[in-house]
């Protein structure tokens, strides 16, 4: 698998110097590539306790995404999945420590600690006041003295950062990230492993299993599992968790590993809320990608039993698009549909002649049935003279309910049949036709306006418009001589349909994707099912003469 | 690939929920599962104009991500890429239009297109003012007359969204809202294919290949290329997109479509940023997944011309986290590196005392490489007398330039020495341990409690402590004997080294990755080497007694 990187060595320099761009000026970095990679806030005046994090780069927005006011200071980035320098670090400290300090708030993996720490030490030597912070959240193998730090940092972050934001002292920053570290419990899984850019993929994990307990550098699990279902899956999680937990309401951090769909990770969410765990969960910060391990299929949860006053300062805002903010978890509330859904019930009512017309055209629509399936046959899936057939046997059968007397509440209710009843884009399409049309006829619109901006309507939902090779070919012409009468209508619906079997080239439809030469010779269906029924109306017109 | 789902057909209502559930409230759905999935503000009064959009699922956080005060009042969620029934648009606009009416912003897609132009002629003969905008922002295929919406489609949420929120008008809104879709122009590419959960995956792109101009559905794209580096594979997209972009800025929306890892797209920013199409993209929104394609590795960039008034409304801010917020471009700006960061040269100064002392030690551990090697392959890689033996000769050679005379400033010297020629975690632990006793020598505190602090330092950032078979377990009893003199020290750190032949178990280091039976009876090399400077000390003090 490919990445969206140029050469390997300078993605972590370039992907900074992208964040920074599009950060609207809130970030800057210090000089010093490709050795120094530390990304500050613009903003930052010493006047505050400094909290700079970092590590291994990969795990994006983790650190630099996070440097902002309420969260921190600097970020150390060092090569993907690697340890910034000593010296990077030292950096980072020198540019951003005042008379206030610095807290560094460090992963625990070997490197990062003793960089860090030994960047600590000097800065001490010049000086400065320094405290260090060593997380270490994640409870996936219950027996390592060491245990690796993940997601749970975030919670370090941000309640050392709203703590510095308010103007505590280091030693208060310091004893509380450090009593927010040791309280938070982390645990991660995934479906796949990531795979570095310029590395080969490991194959770790097969298809149809998925690895509990595993970190953010790809870094095997402490066991690989039959995968059934999240459900299954997240129990496990819950499980391991569940033993850390004390009693009390929790802060969740559901954490994107990088590749998850947010369609998985809000699945995830009402698993979670549904497990055993649920009723220990109060809040929750995501879900989201803010500890990633590249673009790896997994996700990690974290739990932190917030006191009022830590959760105060989570939920506490801060101006950065990569923190999901802190929400409580509350029953799902629905509301109830609207009565107005059910179908309405015109009253029937009498009118002879147009009960006749519109008899008349759905026995003109049923007789056609075969020949305009031929027609369909040319350009697309042979069976517009089917449908069409279902709905006129469908209105027929109903014409004695219809509201015959109101024409505005008949155009609705053959709207509402035709939507029901007729399959496909084109029952919809005569719907919402028969919709608008009476639609206008109840804002007080002559007919044929109405009937006009019924078309009006279809053209700008269906997206076709003449000479597309569709039945407005036959229809705009119709209503354009409606005015002369109805033979002229229908002389110009035939004159309209027939164009269509000169039209190398369907704009809309299936007929769209069918060659010239299929289409040459032949008559669009649905033109050729409204001149039928135009002529069909012409013939019932001249038959009432006396 | 599994996905993190139960029953494919349970995963769009259980992902509602779970976006419900972790909303804070703010959001609530329409009863009528599995039907009708429709998420509404919990605050909306049908006050203003209402916004609905929706379509298909697997583009989370599109829609039902970006409802809120804002952008939409409400989103119809179809099926995993399927489009939601008329009946269920119809449900959501109902529920959510009052007098000042309701715009639906569609994408281009004919299911899309019928099912909510339908639902529209529905609620306007239920007597509700009801207008419909479709964005077909995609160009990747210039000859379609229908071309797709896709991540654009966010344009035109925010800018209405914003008016919506002003108070103004539906005509208003409606002809912004056209406006916006017709000027936004996207192009998306990726260097593989979704996965529909449920679905077999298609392996239509193969490595070492990318495909430009695809949509959002894992359809296919216009063509395939060979996959260099993002920056070529850029430049296709950058063509495409210049072609339609007129004279003047541009806002552009850098739009994950799932599964690219933070670093990748941060380097597509940067490399976009650098690109011909650069010096016309004054503001950016994102990189975010916005409108996504499941967990597609691929990555779509819309262009939009906002006039200044449209890019205030796309900057007003909004109480959703899956709206990055907008960003101007800006270069990156450097600070320059700390003075303090050249090592500092101490002034040469003279005490003979401590400077045998020094010697004989450093004689003593390039004597024991041999010793010390055969030690550590044992437990470990074979080095540690190499190392130590390295780091000694070192510090010989450096001698004549140490500040013997001052000790706080002596043991500066030799991290700084210690930290730069010693290679691995022991030389950063030493390094930190000498730096910290300076450092407290240098805060007046009397020698042993600075060595001994020196110890918690390293015990604090190594993480290890007495017992776990490292070189802590004969120093620590050094120190605390130190009191009886060099002599006792001595005996302390030899008794303690020996001890360590009967830990069956490491506790950190590379060490505890051996089993018990390997360590049983061999001495850690580290703490050996301690022992051997304690006895060279004490040896050379009896030597200097008159």
């Amino acid at each position: 698998m490919a990445h969206f990187i140029n050469e390997p060595e300078n993605s972590v320099t370039e992907a900074i110097d992208g964040l920074i761009a599009a950060s609207g000026g809130r970030l800057v970095r210090l000089d010093g590539y490709p050795y120094v990679r530390v990304v500050i806030r613009s903003d930052w005046d010493k006047s505050q306790v400094a909290l700079i994090s970092g590590g291994g780069s990969g795990h994006e927005p983790a650190h630099a995404g996070f440097v902002g006011a309420g969260m921190l200071t600097a970020a150390v980035c060092g090569d993907v999945f690697a340890s910034p320098s000593v010296d990077a670090v030292l950096a980072g400290i020198l540019a951003v420590t005042g008379p206030a300090g610095c807290l560094l708030i460090v992963k625990n993996y070997t490197g990062d600690r003793l960089n860090f720490g030994l960047a600590a030490a000097r800065a001490r030597s010049l000086g400065h006041k320094v405290e260090l912070v060593i997380v270490g959240d994640d409870i996936a193998l219950p027996d390592l003295l060491q245990p690796r730090g993940v997601a749970g940092t975030l919670f370090v972050h941000k309640i050392a950062g709203a703590m510095a934001r308010e103007g505590a002292d280091l030693k208060t920053i310091a004893g509380a990230a450090r009593r927010t570290a040791a309280r938070t419990k982390s645990f991660g899984m995934s479906l796949d492993t990531c795979e570095v850019p310029g590395s080969p993929k490991e194959d770790r994990i097969p298809v149809g299993k998925i690895e509990l307990g595993l970190g953010i550098h790809g870094e095997p699990g402490v066991r690989q599992a039959d995968f059934k279902n999240v459900r299954t899956a997240l129990m496990s999680v819950c499980d391991s968790l569940a033993a850390t937990m004390i009693d009390g309401p929790h802060v969740v951090l559901v954490n994107n590993l990088g590749g998850t769909s947010n369609l998985e990770m809000s699945v995830i969410v009402h698993e979670l809320i549904q497990s055993h765990l649920g009723n220990k969960i109060s809040h929750i910060v995501g879900p989201a990608t803010m500890m990633g391990s590249l673009g790896m299929h997994g996700v990690s949860i974290s739990t932190y039993p917030a006191t009022p006053h830590e959760l105060e300062l989570l939920v506490a805002p801060v101006p950065l698009n990569t923190w999901p903010g802190v929400f409580s978890i509350a029953p799902v509330q629905t509301i109830p549909l609207s009565s107005k859904l059910e179908p309405v019930n015109f009253p029937a009512s009498v009118n002879l002649l147009l009960s006749d017309m519109l008899s008349d055209c759905c026995k003109t629509l049923i007789a056609s049935r075969t020949e305009l399936n031929a027609l369909d046959a040319k350009s697309g899936d042979g069976d517009t003279g089917s449908t069409v057939a279902k709905a006129a046997e469908t209105l027929l059968a109903a014409s004695e309910q219809l509201p015959f007397a109101e024409p505005s509440q008949l155009y609705q209710a053959l709207a509402q049949i035709l939507g029901q009843a007729m399959g496909g884009s084109s029952g919809i399409l005569l719907s919402i036709y028969f919709a608008a049309t009476g639609n206008a006829l109840a804002h007080g619109r002559p007919t044929i306006e109405a009937l006009k901006l019924g078309l009006e309507e279809i053209m700008n939902i269906g997206g076709a418009k003449r000479g597309d090779r569709t039945m407005i070919d036959a229809l705009e012409p119709a209503l354009d001589s409606l005015i002369y009468g109805i033979e002229d209508a229908a002389v110009a619906a035939r004159k309209g349909a027939n164009h269509t079997s000169t039209m190398l080239k369907a704009g809309a439809g299936r007929a769209s994707y069918v060659s010239a030469d299929q289409l040459s010779g032949h008559v669009d269906p649905g033109a050729e099912a409204v001149a039928r029924v135009f002529e069909c109306l012409a013939e019932n017109s001249l038959k009432k003469l006396p």
